[in-house]
């Protein structure tokens, strides 16, 4: 099938591109010994974590319980959920995971790392903890190299958990002197440092600067989106995934209307004026969507479209589109190759 | 069950408070003896359209073919279409439902009538359409009484298809005017405007306001959100829609972070300052969401969550969060009654 007859709103991944992207990263973290642990959040899609780990990547990272326990069906065996898990729902499947596949998860705070501890004894199961630490991103993770001391400490003393280093998100500056520092206050107790994860798609090509960093995440650098072009991390010949629309209404000499509101595109902003980048209509704005409509002003266009008309679209943000849809379409050239069910949509839990 | 024992998030309905405002809209419509074709944007589940049909709704509004092929397999009968359909694939669909169901659709183009009009001769089936009408809300729509008359004419003269009126939204104060002079410009054609169908949740007791309004369409009034609050329709102890959250990290005194992200409270902000209002901590403010994270200050509160603690939210924009979600539950109190799969979410075809 050619990527005409396709209906819209459709999600569409250029399966060169992204194959491309695939191995680029790898090669990249392979010539700095940088182990590669990509997340998965971005696609949601087993097979393609496949692909990614048939490139070299050590294991992949999820984002929730539900995604690793998709991606472990899928038949992937190395794991690192990069949250704080916690109540006995979601701990019990956890360590029911860790009974499956290689599975290490991350901790900000002593009441996770307790619940963890007793999960694991209860499952009579070792689980590997990562401390995660904010070293200026400003979300979850521990605040100064004390509090993480303290915690991987707490993480070695507790029987079925074994302390696996340090998680940071994203990589920044401060990643090195934390680690460094960290690492001091350990010494006296005999812990060390085995494995310092870092991650972000717009710090990717950086990450052989980190000299502490021993793993890398990314999610992004797979299909690119505005965001990602923004960051200067991938080119817009990079770029893997678009929303193919159509327009539906041409109000007014300048107004054109598409089949792709927040419900296809997300009304995720980053920063970025504007909905997504129309590749036919490069002056194009996205101006407003509203859940099955987006609004576009073509004033600044040399050409306009007409109704029917079919447009590409990057969109902000490729991972919460991807969360949107319940197939990826993967095309070679024109050609429609694969149809692939998004598995782990929708997994939130 | 009760609702405690639900892992978060969770998308949970108050059935007491829903059925409640399910009564109230249409006993207001019927009042003032206008028709009640709510939206099924907002709970995309045909028992929740079933139960608003029960209680004397004429039919329902879907904003997508798919949709209504969800609603017509759940057995409901009379489906307003309020979009444009274009392309073979979509017009296939849609004369396939007009041959099971009552179905009217809107347009806004000739090109769309064009469609509509073949597509119908080629299907031997009659489909109502209705002319969208811009009075204001700068969408889809004609922008002027000559205009809607123009087309009111081609689908008149379409063998097959019959012109059912005008569709608005949301409604304002030109509605009136606008059709009443289509309606002028439609006397020397003797052809009559049977059906004017407004629409909009925050417009909705000003329903009777309009004297030329014979049908009005709202979704979000069943559930209410934020948005909805704000536009006064809606009172605190009318919102039914709420997310349960968990906090899973306080990595500041100030900073909190939920197990919520843009992939379950969604990144509408709808000029709303944060993302959703947290019902045990109303002066704390959402200021950021990622994907699986809610970031919140916690400043301006007397008291602050422990880690692993439960919230209740009310988002920005409940239809947009239902579509997020697999299922919604539905509460009778604090007991779980229903488990409701979103039957037509994710149909953005």
């Amino acid at each position: 099938m050619n990527k005409h007859e396709l209906d819209t709103p459709v999600a569409v991944i250029d399966l060169d591109r992204m194959e491309n992207n695939i191995r680029k990263l790898q090669r990249y973290l392979d010539a700095h010994a940088i182990a590669n642990r990509p997340h998965i959040k971005t696609h949601k899609i087993p097979e393609i974590a496949q692909m990614q780990l048939a490139a070299g990547a050590v294991g992949i990272t999820c984002q929730k319980v539900s995604e690793a326990e998709v991606m472990a069906a899928g038949g992937v065996t190395d794991i690192l959920i990069t949250y704080n898990i916690l109540g006995s729902t979601k701990l019990t499947r956890l360590m029911k995971l860790a009974k499956q596949v290689k599975l290490s998860v991350t901790a900000d705070s002593v009441q996770v790392i307790n619940g963890l501890a007793t999960a694991a004894e209860a499952a009579e199961t070792a689980l590997t903890v990562l401390v995660e630490c904010d070293t200026g991103g400003e979300r979850c993770g521990v605040q100064s190299p004390e509090e993480a001391q303290l915690l991987a400490r707490l993480i070695t003393d507790a029987h079925w958990l074994h302390f696996g280093g340090l998680m940071i998100y994203p990589n920044n500056e401060n990643l090195d002197p934390f680690v460094q520092q960290t690492s001091a206050l350990l010494v006296p107790h005999g812990i060390g440092i085995e494995r310092v994860s870092g991650g972000g798609t717009p710090q990717m090509w950086q990450a052989h600067t980190h000299q502490e960093l021993t793993e890398h995440r990314a999610g992004m650098y797979l299909f690119g989106d505005r965001y990602t072009l923004r960051s200067g991390a991938l080119t817009l010949d990079d770029c893997a995934f678009f929303l193919l629309a159509t327009v539906v209404s041409r109000p007014t000499a300048n107004r054109g209307i598409l089949d792709s509101g927040s419900k296809s595109l997300s009304s995720d902003l980053l920063g970025l004026d504007g909905h997504g980048l129309i590749l036919e209509y490069p002056e194009a704005r996205i101006y407003g969507l509203s859940e099955e409509h987006g609004h576009v002003d073509f004033s600044a266009c040399t050409s306009r479209p007409d109704i029917g008309e079919r447009v590409t679209i990057i969109p902000n943000h490729c991972c919460v589109v991807t969360n949107l849809f319940d197939e990826l379409v993967g095309l070679r050239g024109d050609q429609v190759e694969k149809i692939w069910p998004v598995a782990a949509r929708g997994t939130v839990k």
